[in-house]
């Protein structure tokens, strides 16, 4: 599997010179970093492409080749998937489309003997591929539609290319790492159970997440699930829970999902954690990448420059019955002590609207020290300029390094809280936009295994 | 009323030189457009401000005060307001803090005196003040941190100034049209039903939205509300609904929040639209924008280019309780002419990953003409550059003028995919950031009086 993912050696068969092309977009993103490797473009039609020479086959290349991408007519793949087979290639990733999902059903069967013939593994047919942080970028849409993650530890597992795309593209702007993408189409060798156990396995891999439709061996993949969230999250988003929803899923890939109950239980006692919605399903891959450690109990304490959120974060945790903390004594006195008179020092801490850094660090602090608390979550509301950027990062980073505690923050607003957001996060803390989100968060972090 | 909105002569007291301070930002507000009118510095203790002529007591200014604006320490306010009152200004907006929220009973009492003497309207003290598309502007935090929204029907109503500034300025990021924003802190003469009142008769004002902890008397609030939401939607978040939210009111705005069910059951019946978290009432905001007429039904037809999108869509108005809409079989058969006959034209309707603008028009155009369909919910996602930015745009701009229905769009994804989306507002046309926050939206639109 290894080779999907990692390939140093990779063929672009039906590599194109015409611009916004599948073969083209594909061709151009083995140019340039991240991937290191080598590339070959192999069109029979073409004596150069972006000023590559081309193959008329590929196993006109000499040496070995790791990995093949496959985006040629459907009419033309089976006798692409002989060459490879040929060339002893055992990693193929099909991009074309035209096989079981418009009911070719034929074309389909006879394209899985031919993979198993020559002991193929294969993504596809019928997918975007695979997006990994080494290089391999097998996404025919180009970088100024959909943006590329910047590296990490989050791999995503999509059943739906177009969707699949639009949530990388989402969690980029949001400033998601990503280990790997993978949008596996019609899974015709390797389906989502073999993925997520391969991911499962994968160091670079800290958070899977997964759209998933139809899932096409029900009791094997609950049992890896099983296995693997014992060590590391697995966060689904299953579509097709609804009656219609179910019905819908016929027609788009082919696969009968079940009903919401007996997906939902299923899922829960194989430790996988359910997102109801995207958002939901972002505000999970947050927190599962930025916090590890699960902490000793759930008992959260709120820290706010904003009244109004101060009340909004205890409402919320109540929601998702998340226990407020209820700090200690002198923890409470120290604090008041440092604070100015007309400060709430209780759970939560309303340290004002004039908060500066200072405020922020003493509180935090306090409730670090206290083995009353577990959890931080404080609200950082930037519309006021006596919150500086520099200095509240700063103060945010050292108070993460040195405690266990997790810290998770909010902050709301336009460009400068926007920005900010993203600051604290790549300080390694989870930052959200509202406190309902942060609240629901907690939620999933205390349940962890 | 309307003076706090609309004052054309307006006295700045405590109007102050130096940068950054309250009264230096709340003065420059008013120096550029959109306001028009005209502004005077009152300040004892400076000869100018920013090049303009101070005046030690606001009685030296010759003519009728409008408006004036106290920023001006808390021991020196009651004689401000002496001042403002022997001037025969009738609208006040007391920036300073530092009354009732403080413990201060005794300074708050004389102040409310003061202001029942001279027949004074006050709105604060403790507060942000008054922000208006016509140009009053005393929110003193600088517009580099909080954004000012462009003009529109909205009126937000908070009784928290931090949250509400956050609220404001993320809404300002979002593309949000607002008519008027109202930050009354601890309301010693108008309180928030008398905000509302005079909301629900401002013809700038289609939408009122408000994020509440206490109410002073509950009663009126909700004859008054009833009233209104006959005419146009009362969005309400309420701060303190869980029971700890409830005792942390107690400290911030010194108001008592009463239980959950107690409220929203009072609230429903008056009409009142309760979201649950900020980005409900985001949500609940920009549909009623958008759309001033109630569907017919509620029955809704999806369009997607994305086939997990669709599901999503299904999934989330299952969830919602919204009816799928069942179109009649001549639209099926006509709408199957144009679309590629492996296109899923059914509800939903998936116009596939390389759909372009002619198959949205086909699409919608053909559900807009079907009576069994209310309402069309339709996802474009922009990876594939088959999606042109302005050949859609004009699409349903066109397409929107010619019917009635409301059609909700759905777009996903990074800078593009964000840009699409405020263009695709600006022509008056809602659209989500995800199916879920669609069908949650067009759930409240049914329920609209």
């Amino acid at each position: 599997m290894k080779n999907f993912f990692q390939a140093k050696r990779v063929a672009v068969i039906g590599a194109s010179k015409e611009e916004g092309k599948v073969g083209n977009v594909i061709f151009q993103n083995f140019l340039g970093l991240p991937f290191k490797g080598e590339v070959f473009a192999v069109n029979p039609n073409a004596d150069e492409v972006m000023g590559y020479e081309t193959y008329k086959n590929v196993r006109d290349i000499s040496g070995k080749i790791d990995l093949a991408v496959i985006a040629v007519p459907a009419k033309f793949v089976i006798k692409t998937v002989e060459d490879c087979g040929k060339k002893k290639i055992r990693n193929i990733i099909i991009i074309t489309a035209g096989f079981k999902e418009v009911g070719n059903t034929k074309l389909s069967n006879q394209l899985k003997k031919t993979l198993e013939k020559y002991k193929i593994k294969c993504i596809g047919p019928n997918c975007l591929g695979v997006y990994s942080s080494y290089g391999v970028d097998t996404l025919f849409l180009p970088k100024s539609r959909l943006k590329r993650p910047q590296p990490g530890t989050i791999a995503f597992v999509s059943q739906s290319g177009a969707s699949g795309s639009a949530i990388l593209d989402l969690a980029a702007e949001e400033g998601y790492g990503f280990s790997k993408f993978i949008s596996y189409g019609n899974a015709i060798t390797i389906d989502e159970t073999d993925l997520i156990e391969y991911l499962g396995a994968d160091k670079d891999t800290k958070v899977i997440c997964m759209y998933v439709e139809g899932i096409s061996d029900g009791k094997r993949f609950l049992e890896v699930c099983k296995k693997i969230t014992k060590k590391k999250p697995i966060i689904t988003i299953k579509g097709g829970i609804s009656k219609k929803g179910s019905q819908a899923t016929m027609s788009h890939t082919g696969s009968l999902a079940g009903q919401a109950e007996i997906y939902f239980g299923a899922f829960k006692q194989a430790g996988i954690t359910i997102a109801k919605d995207l958002r939901e399903m972002f505000d999970y891959m947050k927190v599962f990448e930025k916090i590890q450690t699960k902490p000793k109990q759930g008992r959260t304490q709120i820290i706010t420059n904003g009244g109004g959120y101060g009340i909004l974060s205890t409402d919320s945790l109540e929601r998702y019955n998340v226990p407020m903390a209820e700090p200690s004594k002198s923890t409470i006195s120290k604090l008041k002590k440092k604070l100015p008179p007309i400060a709430a020092v209780k759970n939560p801490t309303d340290i004002l609207g004039d908060a500066d850094t200072q405020r922020y660090t003493d509180a935090i602090n306090a409730y670090l020290l206290d083995k009353n608390v577990d959890i931080i979550m404080a609200t950082v509301l930037p519309q006021t300029p006596l919150i500086g950027k520099q200095s509240i990062l700063d103060a945010l980073e050292e108070l993460h390094k040195k405690s266990k505690k997790p810290i998770i923050t909010i902050t709301t607003g336009s460009e400068y809280a926007i920005e900010l957001r993203k600051q604290i996060e790549e300080k390694g803390i989870p930052c959200f936009e509202f406190p309902h989100n942060a609240a629901r968060a907690i939620k999933k972090l205390i349940e962890k295994k």
